[in-house]
């Protein structure tokens, strides 16, 4: 270093680290090089190219590039037109929307930024699922904010531990974040889940942060409901955007939707219109086909989410049951997302003490890569993306089913 | 408010202001409803429509598109052909980069938010020019950065004060802000006054952010110098984006480049890298077709820059000829951006305090909105964006002469 500088990052951008990145990329492991690689590891349902957006989107977007009528600014918050075209998706019959209650950020991460920097000064904490996606906790560190981890149970199909959320409570407690459906559990709540979750909210009058990005994503009769129907009296935000379910997640479109019928999100609604203002939203482009693209009564687009949905479905049965034939695994089923926790029994195996041991040799002698589960703070258990196309993920399970059969005790 | 609910926002989120609104958006003044409205306030080059990015560069897109390549999410800090694109662009053969030292973000916004998160810790400040672009006390008075404004010498084409720069400089201080070409000012340095502030910025050890958004957009003989370019010895983060020499400010893709040659921006370097983590970057449809879009080997786009250009000239010459003929009128000519200062002399004039009420009136009577000077931090000059066809320009310039004789002392 040349002398006399000495320049330092700050406090918040050294305390934002990526939880994954800082388990899974510490160069440790590498694939095995006599086998093609088969990903199973991000969120993203593009990288193989099998699911993909409809052509449909695809063509009102180029429409919207030809009108030359969309690359000025939008307002921060969003075109009014792309605002009223997400809140008559969003809303349902007992919590009614207008354009007003919907702000644009850029994806649901710009979202979830803006919420839980409206809510929480320094110091005050925000309740937040374990096992749960690990930008919570990412947001949360680089803006020196305090997560409290309430437990999800596998053996309730990943229910929230309602009593261990309560618990969890005190004066410095601004919200209750969850996630549903559910990343990395692949859950999707009953009403009377959420109605035990809004009573706890009722109780200590806490807003509710609810994660929905991948709402309507579900099968084999699990229903997504939106937690703002079931209540009058708990303040909800709810985040959404289209990454997950119309497969663009490159786009960065995501939004917060104000469900708040009694007015005591009023400081909240200005927070979040000033805190957009700060990056501007995003890509007035995408932001033009909103209305579109979001209009589930156009026969094209609902055929779309049916496929990608039974598609999905396929997918999650076929995990299930390869996985679940292999001793020392325990895959817990999932109806929704793209996701599936899979237990593992580490005194079935030689040598594999834990997750992350599992997900690095998986990955040095077959060549698959999934996340272990401790990257959303549940040891010994490991995700997979069902999203490959069926032959990869039918190879990837045999080579699971090898990998384990290799290593276990006899 | 229902009772027991008691919901605050954030100190960061009351914190956020848009000084531009909180001064503008009073709703006390509103246009003269006899007269069409002429905006020439808001720095969108799209807002009549006469201006418009090249169809070259949207054909690319429509490719992107239609190829269903680019949906996925990119790496955090953009796709690796995107920031070599941005490297080739922004690199001088005395400042060389690699695909390595760009970041991409959302908007140049995004970019400077980025950059002074790496840079600030809360009760440090920064050196911002004065009069300046509101987006910088934006940022720091939502982050709880402390700000020193130092001046900018109207009679000195908008030069910085350097005496007072350096007067302002404390132990606290962890960068100089500068902003070239200039919004409001439309000022662009020369190479001597560069090398005066990176004098100072090597005396005191301190990094130069240098937001360059408007870079190459000059005309008349003056020339955009990057002031990376012109040290091997400061470091300096250099913004830029497309928003404006592309005129598609809504497609909200802007960088930071790295300029480092001792890397004394090792720790800098990463904290850029994790806070891109935060949002996930911008649009991957853009970012895929910046190495065509960027490549000004290409004559297209060499065409479209030259075209842009020399209207702008035309139009920065109509105004600086039609507003120095009125007399209490003081348009300090400008050399690139779109914008124009336009000082303003009260003594002349009856029942006009201030630019404030300057703006005001005008709106009311003539409904040609301009923004005051005060929301730069600049009293009575008001800043004119030259963006308009001429013909609107040359309406709005009538009408700004008669609402002046009519408000002139006799
Ligand atoms: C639960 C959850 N919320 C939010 C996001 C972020 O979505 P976006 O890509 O729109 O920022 C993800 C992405 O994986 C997610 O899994
Ligand atoms: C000086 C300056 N920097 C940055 C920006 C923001 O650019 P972007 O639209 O890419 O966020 C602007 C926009 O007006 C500007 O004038």
């Amino acid at each position: 270093m040349m002398s006399g500088w000495n320049i330092q990052a700050s406090v918040a951008a050294k305390s934002t680290t990526n939880p994954i990145r800082a388990i899974v990329d510490t160069g440790k492991y590498k694939p095995n090089p006599e086998k093609a690689l088969i990903p199973l590891s991000i969120g993203d349902p593009c990288v193989f190219g099998n699911l993909s957006v409809t052509q449909y989107v695809n063509q009102q977007l180029v429409n919207s590039i030809n009108s030359d009528k969309y690359n000025g600014y939008p307002p921060s918050i969003g075109y009014p037109s792309a605002r009223a075209a997400v809140a008559k998706f969003v809303q349902t019959p007992s919590s009614p929307l207008s354009a007003d209650d919907i702000i644009l950020a850029s994806g649901a991460s710009g979202a979830i930024e803006i919420a839980l920097t409206a809510l929480l000064n320094q110091g005050d904490n925000v309740l937040v699922p374990q096992p749960g996606f690990s930008l919570y906790e990412c947001i949360c560190k680089s803006k020196g904010f305090d997560l409290k981890h309430y437990n999800l149970i596998p053996s309730r199909s990943w229910e929230i531990d309602i009593d261990h959320l309560r618990s969890l409570i005190d004066t410095k407690t601004k919200a209750i974040l969850i996630n549903n459906p559910s990343n990395p559990c692949g859950s999707v709540y009953s009403k009377e889940h959420l109605q035990q979750i809004l009573q706890v909210a009722e109780e200590y009058h806490l807003p509710i942060i609810s994660d929905e990005i991948y709402a309507g994503m579900t099968w084999g009769g699990a229903e997504f409901i939106p937690i703002a129907s079931l209540t009058t009296v708990v303040p909800v935000l709810s985040i959404g955007g289209i990454a997950k379910r119309f497969l663009v997640p490159g786009w960065r479109v995501g939004w917060i939707a104000i469900h708040d019928r009694n007015n005591v999100f009023d400081q909240i609604r200005k927070a979040i219109v000033s805190l957009s203002q700060l990056i501007l939203g995003p890509n007035s482009l995408i932001q033009s086909v909103l209305p579109e693209i979001l209009n589930t009564e156009n026969p094209e687009i609902a055929r779309f989410f049916n496929e990608t949905n039974q598609t999905l479905e396929k997918h999650s049965r076929l995990t299930v049951e390869s996985l679940s034939k292999i001793d020392g695994l325990n895959p817990i089923s999932s109806s929704g997302t793209m996701y599936q926790m899979i237990g593992f029994d580490t005194s079935k195996f030689n040598g594999i003490e834990d997750d992350v041991v599992f997900m690095g040799k998986l990955l040095e002698e077959e060549s698959v890569f999934v996340l272990p589960g401790t990257v959303f703070g549940m040891k010994n258990y490991f995700r997979i993306v069902f999203c490959a196309p069926n032959e990869k993920l039918q190879e990837a399970y045999t080579r699971i089913e090898s990998f384990c059969n290799r290593h276990r005790k006899n």
